[in-house]
């Protein structure tokens, strides 16, 4: 597609995915989304991406997708799916290059406990924030959050390897990443002071060229999130 | 294992899992262990089952898995496997004969999809029954119950299949049959009267083999449940 610009309801449909191609439904800000981003980088996997604007969303996405999630993604069959997990795990059987999960089955159990432990940690990236925002008392919420980021931390010290599934990245870092990319946007960044080797994992992140590539700057980070806590998210910042 | 009996704390651990075998932690009457004992039973996998006091959790289960939950798999190797889609997923994939899962990764991530959307419903089948204990007005609930339901009736009517992964079980079969089990014990039957193809479902796999096994008797349920409403449920209840 040639523009990165969100769609919104009455838009007209975008032309069917291209063969040998795979779509991605997406909003440029949204943390789930990115995960399969990362992917689909990661992997050189030949794309499309359609952003949405989620406030407004087009009736010919909803039928796509009657949940109106994203990230959905659509082959050129028409097939779609949907919940980010899932995408990813997806792309990763379909693409055979550069494979994110590990190939033994318990491997991939890790990764799979790990990623249903790290999905208790993501509410209170929105919690503490939204606290904040009421004047309410957060420390306890943060407390809560430092003792399970500890608990990551101590995942790596344990481990003794530079990522979450060993010294290369897989999977697993992709699915936490996008989080402890808006760490600063969240003002939630002084909760890695005490994880040394956590911090260490996002700075060895930060290397990475599918982070690299998928990441915003948090110039636009910080603007997108004062539109969106206004209750107006400017879907197109930056553009 | 020669006894179904719970171990609780400061029971003696059980002696290793045998080579050979794979052996579950476990609970008579959780409906989330009852998701692996399908799975074990319906791929003939030989297995010992351990079962867990939940009020009062042994140490040497606490060590195995800090989280303390069932179903939760051991392997002769030490290997420790937890979340019942995960552990069901994991048997699926180290135990060839009879796969559950569909072979394309398409239908896998439709298996998925279907089963993020059914955790949606189970809430339901706890909230109700505690609503009316309480003595609040559940009518609401019971009508976002109907009309959840109603989608996976419909879901079985534009398939036209006898199943939901097709004309035969698959693994989303046993993922939601334990909540199917008990709408009895919750009163909730009548929450079926409208679906009808979702009812002759449930009369399909009340015939499979595994569900037979690993079923209780509605005696034995409604019993354990009462105790279990008390706050002191009889974990080795009909034994």
């Amino acid at each position: 597609m040639s523009t990165e610009k969100c769609f919104a309801k009455g838009s007209a449909a975008p032309s069917s995915v291209p063969n040998g191609y795979i779509r991605l439904y997406s909003m440029r800000f949204c943390p789930f989304a990115q995960r399969t981003r990362l992917v689909l980088s990661a992997k050189g996997i030949k794309h499309d991406t359609i952003n949405i604007n989620l406030k407004d969303k087009p009736d010919w996405f909803l039928e796509k997708n009657p949940l109106g999630l994203v990230p959905t993604l659509e082959t050129p069959a028409g097939e779609v799916i949907y919940e980010s997990p899932i995408t990813c795990d997806y792309l990763d059987e379909v693409y055979p290059e550069k494979k994110l999960l590990p190939s033994s089955p318990f491997g991939r159990a890790q990764q799979k406990m790990m990623l249903e432990q790290f999905s208790k940690i993501t509410p209170y990236f929105y919690k503490i924030p939204m606290g904040r925002k009421n004047g309410e008392d957060v420390s306890g919420l943060e407390a809560e959050l430092k003792e399970k980021l500890s608990k990551l931390n101590e995942d790596l010290v344990n481990k003794k390897t530079k990522f979450f599934g060993g010294d290369s990245i897989t999977m697993i870092d992709y699915m936490m990443w996008p989080w402890f990319e808006r760490l600063e946007v969240f003002e939630l960044k002084h909760c890695l002071d005490s994880t040394p080797e956590l911090k260490k994992w996002t700075e060895r992140m930060l290397d990475d060229m599918a982070v690299k590539a998928t990441m915003h700057s948090m110039e636009n980070h910080k603007a997108f999130t004062k539109t969106y806590g206004e209750g107006k998210p400017n879907y197109d910042y930056g553009l």
